[in-house]
């Protein structure tokens, strides 16, 4: 098996990973030149300033993960229809030059709308290695975030939800910032009570005013106003799944976030297990075959 | 019974209307002069450049509804709990000139949060004069919608939903606003899709994600994601409502607002009617006595 360059080139940020023929990390690095900040659209340019280097040795294979396989990336990668795992990946890698192939995404069909994810599918197949999975419930938290259903090693249907976006937009736009402080370290309280009041299935549109509610009537500070808003947001993302009774909810992302989900969820009769980046140079790995 | 001056005298605009003694309006006008845009913060002087003509005449009086009354208004009338109809409002008018009195909000406290109008009131025992009722399900459309319970004349409870709100932070900043011509015409039909899709009971955050995949699909073009999206905001709050069956839904507010609320009522048990600027006018004049 070839030495693996691992990549996960995103909107706002590229990270890449250089792997030894075991799959340990050998070198990380990272650059905030996501595919939205490429110079003049070259990609090429970009991943040769970066990565030339570890191409070097012969053999040397890179996998790139992420919307760099998107229409405003380098080269469109078209979706892979679901239920799909790492062999279907693998077959629908897309060669771009003889050592570097760019990830297709997942899409699905549920109810006549169409759901999408890109990045999201190797972190998903990466956390199954390490967990040593082949069925479950994931979580990605994010700007979009995405809940997947495993089965049998593939992903057989997922959701996205506007969790992060809404958050920013809220936090930062609406007449709820204006009491707001989004700054503000977590209060597990107020995100608790939030995640809560989610629960009780009365609309987000009118939840949402009742942190302007609670603040006006100086019920909520500023910083407990930004914790019991992001409750309210993530325990609306619980409120409509189907947890697993006695089972695994796999969380995979950055600490500050999966930390949140496994606070929301310590309440229910699941068990939660966390991944970070390793989920995604696992994942990269295990379309080497 | 003096001559009315009637003000409803909100967030970004002002309108006032002189009624005779039968309550009959004579004349109307209306500014771009609302509280938040108020030269210095001199709501009399405002006040007087509009309607000091209008208040010469002996005996009349100027009752002013909405913004005006809140903390950041002229001066702030403080809230009246529900229940409260237009006998409680009289009797918290709060007179800051001998004869200009400012309208309450209505405050209500429901499952530990609180909910607030400011306006809407006024326009409920308006709407309530002229509709003949005083029992009923009231729907005031807006950037921050409000729908209310009425029971023997007064207002029981009431919930407040950012459905205007949230349609401009995803219509103008989110990643929707890529693909979504916010100043479209309304597609009736794809309007209605939107409340369908909403009263399928999945979450917002997910069915707001759901307008970009269908765009990044060609399955709805910059004019239909418009009104898709304001029908999943509208069935969004028409989810959580308890409809009366076979009774009356009354709407009251601009008619491309109402209208919209008409049309997603529309496959409802129930018989919607609808109000306009009308309703502050004799809602002012019911606080008459």
């Amino acid at each position: 098996m070839p030495h693996l360059i691992a990549v996960d080139w995103g909107t706002s940020s590229l990270r890449g990973a250089r792997l030894d023929r075991a799959g340990r990390v050998l070198e990380e690095k990272s650059a905030p030149l996501g595919i939205l900040n490429v110079p003049n659209g070259d990609f090429a340019g970009v991943f040769n300033s970066l990565f030339s280097d570890w191409m070097k040795p012969a053999g040397s294979v890179c996998l790139i993960s992420g919307m760099a396989g998107s229409r405003q990336g380098w080269v469109e990668a078209p979706y892979v229809a679901c239920p799909a795992g790492p062999e279907e990946l693998e077959r629908h890698l897309h060669w771009i030059e003889p050592r570097i192939a760019l990830v297709p995404g997942l899409s699905v069909e549920q109810g006549e709308v169409p759901d999408v994810m890109r990045g999201e599918e190797v972190q998903i197949f990466g956390a199954m290695r390490l967990a040593g999975v082949t069925e479950g419930l994931f979580v990605l938290p994010g700007t979009h975030s995405k809940w997947a259903t495993v089965r049998e090693g593939r992903v057989t249907g997922f959701r996205t939800y506007m969790t992060g976006e809404f958050y920013g937009l809220l936090g930062q736009h609406s007449i709820l910032a204006r009491t707001l402080d989004a700054d503000a370290p977590l209060d597990e309280a107020m995100f608790l009570r939030g995640v809560t009041r989610a629960g009780e299935g009365k609309s987000l549109l009118h939840n949402a005013f009742g942190v302007r509610a609670l603040a006006l009537f100086d019920r909520l500070s500023p910083a407990q106003s930004a914790s019991y808003l992001s409750g309210l947001l993530i325990g609306e993302e619980l409120r409509t799944q189907e947890l697993p009774a006695g089972g695994d909810v796999i969380v995979i992302g950055a600490p500050a976030l999966t930390g949140r989900y496994a606070l929301a969820l310590a309440g229910t009769d699941t068990t939660v297990r966390t991944f970070g980046a390793e989920a995604t140079w696992a994942g990269l790995r295990a379309l080497q075959g």
